[in-house]
């Protein structure tokens, strides 16, 4: 059974970069040796580029290749912080630089899962982890986990998940803060997990793209920070959500230098490396992070206040992340559910269809309170309670 | 035969962003609409970035996600110079911008190629694409041909290929000008390669990363331009190679729409998009290439007449891209190949071992002229004259 520590049989069948094999011997040259075998041009482009032109002087190589697991400044920036904020055991060397969470987490499905073998989704999900999971050839399992919880936090949750285990069953894909739920998972509910994983010898893909965007009293915890658990995890973050540079596509991925290395072997066969000079822009905002982080949340937090104050619908309040998750079931008044879609389009609201998050959820709909400014965010609110009427 | 105009079964598992479907009605609807359906912050990041002030101003949704296939301001200024310099038939929808030419090829091979099915490798080959094929489950077939076509170049293309074909074929991969060669394919070699497409109904995936890079009277030509053959083509650029910009990991391809909303739908799922600011950097430098291509290219073109004036092995000229690729066959002196690659490193001297190329070339190795200043250059050749004494 191809199980941790097992990894995906396609990964035999492509080596890594071609120039890897020289990497150590380079690194001992030194300044000296003249790189005539990598295919890229030394001058700067020759045209006009909105950057501003001391950062171009301090990173001259801004415009090249550069290490196709990621700028080394930045992944030492990152090591510090997951060290401090997440707990997480990881080095520079235990981090790859990719182009937003989106695209580790398929490198990672690439790099587990075979065709054949199936993947537990705790639902509800985030859209595109599904068809990951079919173009690898794999099979999804959904596991209906985040609402369930809000509604029964003391689940016994190994046996839960023991419920959906198949012979086939490979890895599990776990996401919190969970888009679009807003759960974050507490401590007990990781272990739980955790634990189960390890009877089981799961790999662990852990999306915590939501890393640091939680409310009131909860905390992002990584599951890879539970004893033995780095090892089986691979924990996934992005400069998308508390960054706000979803227009970057800048995330990494976590995990064992082994395993990092499979990773890489699928990562420059998909796009050699995420861009060098977003790695290289982001290496000062991440040691600064806690100056401003707050600040956003903050934010976020008082515009989720205002809208559940003010949606006359009632609902889960989220613990994190910037989304409302709810069914609209109860205020469908004789309509089709498509139909109020429709309804909140024509009055001047786009809402995501809950269908794409997991099939319990075709009565659904997930709302994104952060990507208008709060004027706008209440003039939907008004114009959805006409929709959905108290 | 799931040949051409039929593409991978993997395709119909997955579907395209989840918000496709409102595409025309959220078009349709202008500025008055609340869009809370997509995950994104409104706020631009709360921290300094090094970009000019002016271009935040310009595009002030730089740090957001964009249209998945691409920013349509650059979509309709590359549509003009495909239009205008590659005689290409395109409109903006023809074109999506990917994470590189890599990205881009990754994209094809995956919406083209099933487990199983046969593609035709014109060698030598950038490496990375043969393990494209592995990863979709695929064979590659290699047929040497560049250097074969410097040593013979009426050679009957058509009946050459047909040798190599096999019922399972299903694609063949061109690279023109060719890395490593420097070969660039005249107009009846292309329109060779492309009846004996059309008569096998072979996708032809034309990577055309060096386009602009040519030397003396040799012209880049577009095989997706001669009659019939757009339809049958994904044309593959990139902003790696002539705008000198390898670091911003940016490239696009080219087809008819409704293969490029297939290609779409495995982009989504590989990394959503490449970079929004990234996409926006680069509408300028499009329209202004004619100002500043030549230049590069005549520096480049000078390079590379130093270098084949004063190394003292004999060469087939590049008549495009920034390599020279040669046997060293006859340059061992009873010495094993990897010993004289190890001899290169410890003089100073990186170079790309040739096997990486294809299997024919396991005696061949390729050097960029371009990767180091010229200076550098020119201690490089003094050093691997040493290596390899006349």
């Amino acid at each position: 059974m191809p199980r941790f520590p097992k990894i995906a049989e396609r990964t035999n069948h492509i080596t890594g970069s071609v120039f890897e094999k020289f990497r150590s011997k380079v690194e001992a040259h030194g300044s000296d040796l003249v790189n005539l075998h990598i295919g890229d041009a030394y001058a700067p482009p020759p045209y006009a580029i909105p950057i501003d032109p001391r950062f171009m002087k301090m990173y001259p190589r801004f415009n090249r290749y550069t290490d196709t697991f990621g700028v080394y400044e930045l992944r030492e920036a990152l090591a510090t912080k997951l060290q401090t904020e997440n707990q997480l055991d990881a080095r520079p060397t235990n981090i790859m630089m990719t182009a937003g969470a989106c695209n580790a987490l398929n490198v990672s499905v690439q790099t587990l899962v075979d065709p054949g073998e199936d993947v537990l989704l705790l639902s509800p999900y985030w859209p595109f982890f599904r068809g990951m999971v079919g173009l690898a050839g794999g099979r999804v399992i959904e596991v209906p986990f985040y609402t369930r919880l809000y509604e029964e936090p003391d689940l016994d949750i190994a046996a839960y998940l023991e419920g959906y285990l198949t012979a086939k069953t490979v890895a599990l894909y776990a996401n919190t803060p969970n888009n679009p739920s807003g759960k974050v998972l507490n401590k007990r509910q990781l272990r739980q997990i955790a634990d189960f994983a390890r009877q089981n010898r799961l790999w662990i893909i852990s999306d915590e793209a939501y890393d640091g965007m939680t409310f009131d009293d909860h905390v992002h915890l990584s599951i890879g920070s539970l004893p033995e658990m780095f090892e089986q995890t691979l924990s996934i973050f992005t400069f998308s959500k508390v960054y706000m540079f979803s227009g970057l596509r800048l995330g990494y991925v976590v995990t064992t230098d082994a395993l990092l290395k499979n990773l890489n072997k699928i990562m420059v066969h998909q796009l050699y490396s995420p861009a060098t000079v977003a790695q290289q822009m982001m290496v000062e905002p991440v040691k600064t992070r806690s100056l401003w982080s707050t600040r956003f949340v903050e934010h976020f937090w008082e515009i989720r206040d205002m809208f559940v104050a003010n949606l006359k619908i009632s609902l889960q309040v989220p613990e994190g992340t910037y989304y409302l998750f709810f069914s609209i079931e109860e205020h469908l008044r004789g309509r089709e559910y498509w139909q109020v879609i429709d309804e909140c389009l024509q009055a001047g609201v786009t809402v995501a269809p809950g269908e794409d998050f997991g099939k319990d959820y075709a009565q659904w709909i997930r709302i994104c309170f952060a990507g208008e400014p709060p004027d706008r965010v209440e003039l939907a609110v008004q114009r959805l309670n006409r929709i959905f009427p108290p």
